[in-house]
């Protein structure tokens, strides 16, 4: 495994950025989402989605320049028009928004139309932790996920995001609606290894832990069969209806060519709702999750744990790239 | 099978309800609340559980006269003490002010806290598609499921209810984050069927489809495993946090104890917020979803399908009923 210190890695995609023409500040913020997935251990969606980002940008699918627009909006709900932009960029600037109007009206809501794949869900959610207020958003993606009971692809997997602050170690779940993410079959697929369950169908439609094979039949299983599959649904839904973007049904189903993807992002400010106790709660919460088990020496761990754990290790130690991504990156530098 | 007549099994649940010293209003809504649940199928938290509901309105857990009391709030955001009162009013109540606060601000957020279990959480999401609004809410419940990789029970099932507004037929989603709640492995067991798909383990710890095992060893299967355990997790952090009320650990595990429940309503004005296109966004997506299947003749069916089919069919040939319930609710008529 190769570690690169986290500054090298942050800088050469800054540089790669502002090669392709990013202005200098969105350069800087757009390498530093990237860089953070990696460093956070979500290397599916930070380094290694990196060159497939890049291809984006040349393609008509992603303009480096665009800047989201509001297009509507009344009290403390905002429409914006992502613009075609970088989905990393647009998701950022939504969820700030989202922060800035829970400060004025308690609770603030923002439907984003008409952006890009915003990388890792999670980044948003540590955002609005960061900012002290709660969390939520979700996007709807390409058809990739099928319905539970048909073997065609007509839900996105739609990751959903919810974010709890605490000084302690925000708390921070980044759910796909498929049992797995295609960045986790890839990562699974990269280190030989079996899923831990049944994730998918294989082509001849029987439940498989091969991820290979569902990466190759298109057809992951939704978290809690019908369940997941009508959480994705209503996740569609509400993206498409509230941002007046596009659903699942009009994206087109390849990574290459994802666009017009829409978006929610909610953040409720717990303090300026006059609820100061919103930290001891949560810790008492975990705490109690956290109790030592009577029949394992395990602890259960809550959501957030592992990546405030990879991240410390790997700001130490350097952050771990695959060798052939890193040096196709690196071969990206004039 | 037996089947009542809406209007008597109505009329008989109200009549109960004022005997045991409701106010008019109060025992029509809770009545219509009970009864509208079986009518639209789910018996399990319509005439079946109104007998245990009878004995916490006797046992100290509620208080049939209390009314929810605003407790803080700012903005689009509003606090809300249940007081101990009746958990399907209370929730009720909630989602009305969420849906008077969504046409105010353009979205509204209401965190309830110590209220009682609220019935059928579907009932609020068709509440808040029948305003035309966006409705999103949660609850808390005691602790009935154990996080992925343990087998004590140290998270609620914490039901998601989302619901779109759509003239056609509103699409409403009512998931637990189990795999089965507790009343669909009840169901599921008198009906002496096994279930679809592994729901928990057994007292020996195997995976299994018996219903009976589950209810007995309580470790139900989260959905999706490790993803409904941290889903049901941060439901009840936001529930908790928010509201200032009880989170999952300090609730009753016994149906007849569980009490001071914490709950989340969300509404969003699509009108309000001057997304006119809404409706046709819905239509299009669930016209989508419903193509004909390349492989089968099956349709896939979008969530509240189900429940429109139910209703219509119970409104025209009566509503069926467990005959020993309705004999044993029959009695307490004076």
């Amino acid at each position: 495994m190769l570690r690169v210190p986290f500054p090298e890695l942050l800088e050469t995609l800054q540089r790669i950025l502002l090669q392709l023409g990013f202005e200098e500040q969105r350069a800087a913020l757009c390498a530093q989402l990237f860089a953070e997935s990696s460093r956070d251990g979500v290397q599916s969606h930070g380094l290694n989605r990196f060159p497939l980002f890049v291809t984006t940008t040349g393609n008509g699918v992603v303009d480096i320049h665009a800047q989201p627009e509001m297009s509507g909006g009344f009290g403390a709900f905002e429409r914006w028009d992502g613009k075609g932009g970088p989905g990393n960029l647009n998701a950022h600037h939504c969820m700030a928004r989202a922060i800035a109007v829970s400060r004025q009206h308690g609770i603030g809501c923002v439907a984003l139309a008409n952006t890009n794949h915003w990388m890792r869900g999670g980044s948003y959610g540590w955002q609005a932790a960061e900012a002290g207020v709660i969390g939520i958003c979700w996007t709807n993606t390409s058809p990739n996920l099928p319905p539970w009971g048909a073997s065609e692809t007509r839900l996105g997997n739609n990751p959903l995001v919810i974010a709890v602050p605490r000084p302690e170690g925000h708390i921070v779940l980044d759910a796909a609606m498929s049992q797995f993410s295609y960045g986790a079959l890839a990562s699974y697929r990269g280190r030989s290894e079996l899923l831990p369950v049944d994730g998918g169908f294989d082509a001849e439609g029987n439940l498989t832990r091969d991820p290979a094979a569902i990466e190759a039949s298109r057809r992951p299983l939704p978290i809690g069969y019908w369940k997941g599959s009508g959480l994705a649904l209503m996740l569609d839904l509400v993206a498409a209806t509230l941002s007046g973007g596009w659903a699942t049904w009009q994206i087109a189903p390849t990574p290459e060519r994802e666009t017009r993807l829409s978006q929610i992002f909610i953040a409720v400010d717990p303090l300026s709702t006059g609820q100061p106790d919103s930290t001891s709660i949560a810790d008492q919460v975990i705490g109690h999750l956290q109790l030592p088990l009577k029949h394992s020496e395990e602890k259960i761990q809550y959501p957030g744990e592992r990546v405030l754990r990879a991240r410390r290790e790997n700001m130490e130690l350097g952050v771990p790239v695959e060798p052939s991504v890193w040096r196709q990156v690196q071969k990206m530098l004039d």
